[in-house]
């Protein structure tokens, strides 16, 4: 268990479906109808993103995932369905993926540290993730809120946990998940979009190190012990 | 001298001009001319913000700024002009904010937190801020970049200043400019914009903690210096 992994489990109610139209039967029951469903999100992944979500069509998504328009509309209603639906997978996507590069790390700023460098090499694997959550807040404000709340809710459980356990000092564990997720957001948009000028690796040291001396809970008892024992070194 | 006043000074460049139309005489002479432009800025920060670049047209703005539409083109030669000028402005202003704000504070943490605060007060303000810049990322987005990248800038060289001045700990200035603007950006987002749940001051605490335990430097002569104190007095 450890802080995405809550998120995953979460996500349980479907994505709100857009109005209009109404909406088909939206679960392929057989493995080729997720197989297509899934070739339709990343086409729609490449299209939105290169595109934008204004400028993009059905058909584009239609014809990038290799299937006939009129299977689109097997699995999605409309652009907005697809669209909602591509922001909460890659939310998902994400929140697995750091789950899986962190799962063996049982202390939380080692934790923070390999999250940051597994988020980098997220966002270098899906270049156009900034774009398509960025835009989502012009389609549907809910779904872009959605997309960090459940992010930061299970941010939130694993450091109260590492709280409890003395692993790090987070006096509000909601403003520091926030924090966090900042710091990463800027970071991976600086060193992995915006060009690889600098060593990636330098700047997760640089960044590893603020976290270690922000995050490091005080000693417990601290002056007085401190006290003790130089009083007994020098006696 | 702070960290932002350089950016300020910096700004010696127009902005870039849209193409297509030819460019009208841009600089107002006239204290009424000025008074004119602001004007049609500040109708474009509430029209951009609301109906989004893509839905906004420039009888919108002229008509919110009570100015003609052929006094709009006095100003500016299209909406694309409007908006990239606007993000600059809103960029220079909230630095000119930040700057104001931290002045009178020679010690950097201390600026750190005080610029948090002042940041939250200004999306306060402006809240149609973070919608404005974030769409500027699909109307052009050099101009993106450049709201950020001249924020940086000033940044960079006062955190480099007070890492001299043994005041921070910043082993890369550069990624730590990126990490603190990411973290005053999504603590504004979620306790400024997204609502009020939470006392605002809460969180400038918990930051102003994490800030000073991860940026303060360590002691120079830490163990030894301390214990020629305690030997002192213990003596």
């Amino acid at each position: 268990m450890n802080q995405y992994s809550g998120s995953l489990q979460r996500r349980t109610t479907p994505p709100s479906r857009s109005r209009g139209r109404a909406a088909p039967a939206s679960k392929p029951p057989t493995a080729r109808g997720k197989r297509s469903r899934e070739k339709i999100l990343r086409a729609a992944e490449h299209v939105f993103g290169r595109k934008s979500y204004t400028h993009a069509g059905i058909a584009d998504i239609a014809r990038k995932a290799g299937v006939a328009l009129g299977s689109f509309y097997v699995y999605f209603p409309d652009k907005r369905a697809v669209f909602i639906e591509l922001i909460d997978e890659l939310g998902m996507r994400l929140r697995s993926h750091l789950a899986a590069a962190v799962g063996h790390i049982d202390n939380r700023i080692d934790t923070e540290i390999e999250g940051l460098r597994a988020f980098f090499a997220f966002a270098d694997e899906h270049r156009l993730l900034y774009r398509i959550v960025r835009e989502a807040e012009f389609v549907d404000e809910p779904t872009f809120r959605r997309y960090y709340a459940r992010m930061a809710e299970g941010y939130v459980r694993g450091l109260r946990a590492a709280t409890d356990a003395h692993q790090i000092h987070a006096p509000d564990p909601e403003a520091l998940a926030y924090a966090l997720m900042g710091m990463a957001d800027f970071l991976g948009m600086r060193f992995v979009l915006w060009g690889r000028a600098k060593n990636r690796e330098h700047v997760i040291r640089a960044a590893a190190e603020f976290l270690r001396r922000g995050l490091t809970p005080l000693p417990r008892n601290r002056g007085p012990a401190k006290l003790t024992v130089l009083r007994t070194k020098n006696a």
